[in-house]
């Protein structure tokens, strides 16, 4: 009614009139507003937290006055007192609307509330998950009219929630009369939907208001590593991030050595499926603890993988995934059990979504990067790569999205090189050479200072230097071809053609001694040629992957490029593009994106819609299939040479260009380098 | 069009213009007549056999000369050779129409055939099970279209059966494959579906067309045993019936000393959970044996119990059972999976469905009954007595319907009587006694002579006699009264007092000896004062029951009293009115339905419409507590007495009316009986 009060909530700025005496929660329900309650109004989870403003508000035409709202009760001053309630704050559920108000709904207070903010793009993710703790207040027995406590738990859920179609799994049935009872009919239900408005489940029940939390594991599957992140359901907090190796190496260190393995010994995929779900398990246990929760609070789990670990994972034989036409079983997503995975550390009733995968080689990995970075609503043409065991690259912008997986193979993760190791503390991860000295300087992992720098040996003394990671060999690589000591068809040159004493020779070809710490029991790390063929084959895959979406494409260049990974986190896009791993591209369009992957299993953790929505963009990813396209050969063999022999982003560091260089096995250079060609 | 051949099917008379050339299944589809096929049409199933009829037809008005249909086609003429058509078959999706037909569906080619045809209802089942076999040809995998093998799959459910929303469980993905492959891209699957036109679900999957069937299990999980029949689910045909001992009987012979045995010990319902379940384990195991199938073709069961084993089996404490309000956990029915009940003989994907309880004493057996019953459609009123350990019992016709149970013990059952047994060969089932001489004569189970014929020690020397089972000891008391030798009061009388030699002091009470086998070296089987008690407090439970409800009805008397259970089958119903254990109704309305929970269990197995039906139909059932009702009591004390000391059926037998007797403990006798009063 016009005459009745009139209420202004903020930051939405949804209005309406109220009788007098209608509590502030009431008002924001009818209107829409977003305020959050798990006691439905109650005064009990204070969850309803507002906080009236007072005044003049000339924007609103309102004049707050004293007394806008009903005094401060009973229940507000027992929650204070036991639990303090901020400075200016009410409970929704309590104060009633007595006059106009301007009421502000702070951020902890909203049920939508953005999370994962993602500062490369700008996005924000609404809080939206599958599963919700609701209280209720249940009817208790009664003899005349017998229906089961489930009934009426149900009836309770409808009325109070409206929520309608309900089942419980037998592990919830057998708990829920001495739940209900402890409770003295009332209890907090964890409950779960797969489709926004969908019949909900009871994954878990707790007597009376529950004070405890839910959580939800973003888990991604990769050959190397199994990374999850440990989410607050309510607030998509993530408590705890942790990572294991993916057991599964010992049968094959990559994907391709695994299917082999599966399909040379009987029972070998499901020793895999065995092993990769254990350590899950492991995994599941040991963030719990680091979160500091029990690991059957966990009550979701969404998994990303790549194709072949995702059939491993769901106990599917990957041999369709070793040969044409590369076969998924199954490629849309997955609402699955943990019991259908074996997983036991987490609740026994936890859900879990798989993302889709978008082709045989294109998995559930590629969808959640997708998810991630969106590349179906950019304007500008993104290059997306994400380096693995496997790279998955997608290019496009919002009228088209294409996709493609390309065998990089193990070497850009240090796997396959002379000195190379996994990056941790001690491994090299940046590198300088002088153009004109020919000497290098490093940064090692877990030390911010430079090998030349006189504080260094002490700094590193007590970790030592170990090995190079594979963001280090990038760029000893890239700046071995700026320092002239590489020619462009990666061929190292000797002592003697480079005037450079670290050029040793092993057999007919010259290895770069990088760092020699024989002197402090350390080893002697050097670049070999052998792990220059190692780059080269890894980074000409990449570069003919990307090449031929840009063909299919339609397209020469594009204007961006997302690196996602860890790997992308830790590259540098200059050497990057020095050694022609992605297309050349003004480098601030160069992105790291971090985990994407996890970023995205993070995405579909905290709502259903962007489950949804990934489902949908993968049906509309076009998939381009490398391994039988004669112009990935093609790309691929063009694609080997280093190009750049001179630093293309020269302003970058200020060094003296050099003549290109051309080694031969048996001497000679100063040739220029040959340019790649493009498709 | 008009001038197209006319098509008439039989029996029901469908009829069409179909253009010459079109397939008979293709016209039958588009008539709607229930025509089945597999297949789908490819001549592989040879489920849509018809039979075309040649002549005048003046009743449909038309002739139909030889080459109304195709000519026998090589596809016929292989199954022929392989398989064997009967003379004058066809095969629906081969023979083409030519001109004007009629053409007969022969009852195996219908799929909504009618089961579970009930003589005595005179009512048949429609065939409408939940899981059903689809044949289908899937596409073949496009490395450039990528999409999952599982994908492909349900777009040929799609476009072969019209199939809309399918999910597969992990175990089926796995097998997936393999499966696809050895079929050369044609496959049977398994479907289920929980709700008719709702998701289904792939259950199991074979290569190529699957000539193998699926089968159901119905089972009644009683106190004292479990009963299962196996079913095709393609005709409802029981394929075999078996039953074992329910293994909980060694926590306690009632449901009331099970509920206090899992009072009592911690953990005690947990252990009769997995006794009850490891024997429907077993029995699946064992009766799938007998039907000359394999386990794991068994992919749906459907189980029926009282709420106590209701509750046991789903593994859910019974405690609130065992206490006024007798609350139950959960009361509507059940879908749920075999690995929910840890049951490992059947299929791994075998699906099951408990139907819903009426109330927390009226369990899924009693629901069982009343769909097989129907009280509800009935014109007369029906009272439907299912014995057990406790008896259900259902009053009411098409108007309304009643339900309670009570507690008659095990005494029925041949438990705490002092000669009782199981009924089993060598137990006396049933039992005359000469109101003259006061001799009996009685038959055991196994054999269809009287104990007075020449021949029956011969025949019976075998097994010999063992005891008496539940029938005979019903009929027996009736006898006793009906010969004089027992008052209405239940008490037997002295040898003196009733000038019978076979009564025989013990204590201050008698016994009457029924069969002495001693010099066989059997048993001596005697019918005691305690016998009689027993007997009476079980009977009167029962009657008090049926009076409350009538009560409850506002009815005096009832149309007709139907007898379900094992029990019910053997009883005789004058004997059962003589004794007062039913309320006297015209002998031929008295009927014994056999096991009707185990007839519903098997008609809720064979047609998802009878569960929606049943689901209602309990929800409408008014439950009627007769632990808490006072008039309970009253009826029950009123019904102590065993009214009938004059056979009310004279004509069915002809025997002398005796005077009423009245037995004191001290002597004396012939007062007048004291008649039952009714509330």
């Amino acid at each position: 009614m016009k005459n009745d009060p009139l209420v202004i909530f903020t930051p939405s700025g949804k209005r309406g009139h109220f009788p007098a005496g209608t509590p502030v929660l009431t008002a924001a329900r009818q209107l829409g507003v977003d305020l959050d309650s798990v006691c439905g109004g109650r005064g009990i989870c204070s969850k309803c937290q507002i906080t009236p403003a007072y005044g003049e508000f000339p924007k609103h035409g309102v004049t707050v006055a004293e007394g806008a709202l009903s005094e401060w009760n009973a229940v507000e001053d027992r929650y204070d007192r036991i639990r303090g309630l901020p400075k200016g704050r009410r409970l929704g559920c309590q104060a009633r609307i007595e006059a106009d108000v301007v009421i502000d709904v702070p951020p902890e207070s909203q049920v939508h509330r953005q999370v994962v903010r993602k500062a490369a793009t700008q996005r924000d993710i609404i809080m939206d998950p599958a599963t919700h703790l609701y209280y209720v207040e249940v009817a208790e027995p009664d003899m005349h009219i017998p229906s089961g406590d489930f009934e009426r738990l149900k009836d309770a859920l409808t009325a109070q929630w409206q929520i309608g179609e309900v089942t419980a799994p037998p592990s919830v049935m057998r708990r829920l009369q001495p739940v209900l009872r402890k409770g003295n009919w009332t209890v907090t239900v964890a409950l779960h939907r797969k489709r926004a408005g969908g019949p909900a489940e009871i994954l878990d029940i707790f007597p009376g208001f529950h004070e405890g939390r839910i959580y939800g594991l973003a888990v991604d599957v990769g050959s190397t590593t199994i990374a999850a992140h440990l989410c607050d359901l309510r607030n998509g907090n993530v408590l705890a991030s942790a990572g294991v190796m993916n057991p599964q190496i010992r049968f094959g260190e990559d994907l391709m050595s695994r299917v082999s393995y599966a399909m040379m010994n009987p029972g070998g995929d499901a020793e895999m499926t065995k092993a990769v779900r254990e350590a899950i398990d492991g995994l599941a246990r040991s963030i719990a603890a680091e979160g500091g929760i029990e690991a059957n609070q966990i009550v979701e789990m969404v998994f990303v993988c790549n194709p072949v670990m995702h059939h491993l994972l769901l106990g599917i034989d990957p041999v369709e995934l070793g040969q044409a036409p590369f076969a998924l079983a199954v490629s849309e997503s997955l609402d699955l059990e943990a019991r259908d995975l074996d997983l036991g550390a987490v609740n026994a009733e936890a859900r879990i979504y798989i993302l889709p995968c978008i082709a045989g080689h294109v998995g559930a990995d590629a969808a959640a990067v997708a998810l991630s970075e969106e590349p179906n609503t950019s304007p500008d043409m993104v290059l997306i790569v994400d380096v693995g065991t496997n790279a998955e690259i997608l290019l496009g912008n919002r009228s088209r999205v294409l996709a493609c997986s390309s065998p990089t193979g193990p070497a850009f993760e240090g796997a396959q090189i002379s000195s190379g190791q996994r990056a941790a503390p001690g491994a090299i991860e940046r590198v300088e050479i002088d153009p004109v000295t020919k000497a290098p300087r490093f940064r090692v992992i877990g030390f911010d200072i430079w090998s030349d720098d006189p504080a260094f040996a002490t700094a590193t003394a007590g970790i030592g230097i170990t090995g190079i990671c594979g963001s280090g060999i990038i760029e000893a690589v890239a700046e071995l071809r700026l320092a002239g000591l590489l020619d462009a068809r990666g061929l190292m040159g000797s002592a003697e053609q480079t005037g450079c004493d670290r050029m040793i020779p092993e057999g007919r070809t010259h290895s770069y001694l990088l760092h020699d710490g024989t002197a402090q029991g350390g080893p002697r790390i050097m670049v070999t040629q052998g792990d220059i063929r190692a780059i080269q084959l890894a980074k000409s895959a990449l570069y003919a992957g990307a090449r031929l979406l840009m063909d299919e494409m339609g397209v020469d260049q594009v204007d961006r490029v997302v690196l996602a990974g860890a790997f992308g986190a830790h590259i540098s896009p200059k050497h990057a593009m020095v050694l022609g791993m992605i297309p050349d591209v003004a480098l601030d369009k160069v992105i790291s994106a971090g985990n994407a992957a996890g970023t995205g299993a993070r995405i579909a953790l905290s709502s259903l819609a962007a489950r949804r929505a990934i489902e949908q963009t993968v049906g509309e990813i076009h998939k381009v299939e490398t391994a039988i396209e004669p112009r990935f050969q093609e790309h691929f063999v063009n694609a080997n040479a280093i190009p750049h022999a001179v630093d293309p982003f020269p302003h970058l560091r200020s060094i003296a260009s050099l003549p290109d260089v051309n080694f031969n096995a048996n001497g000679g250079g100063g040739e220029g380098g040959r340019r790649r060609r493009r498709g």
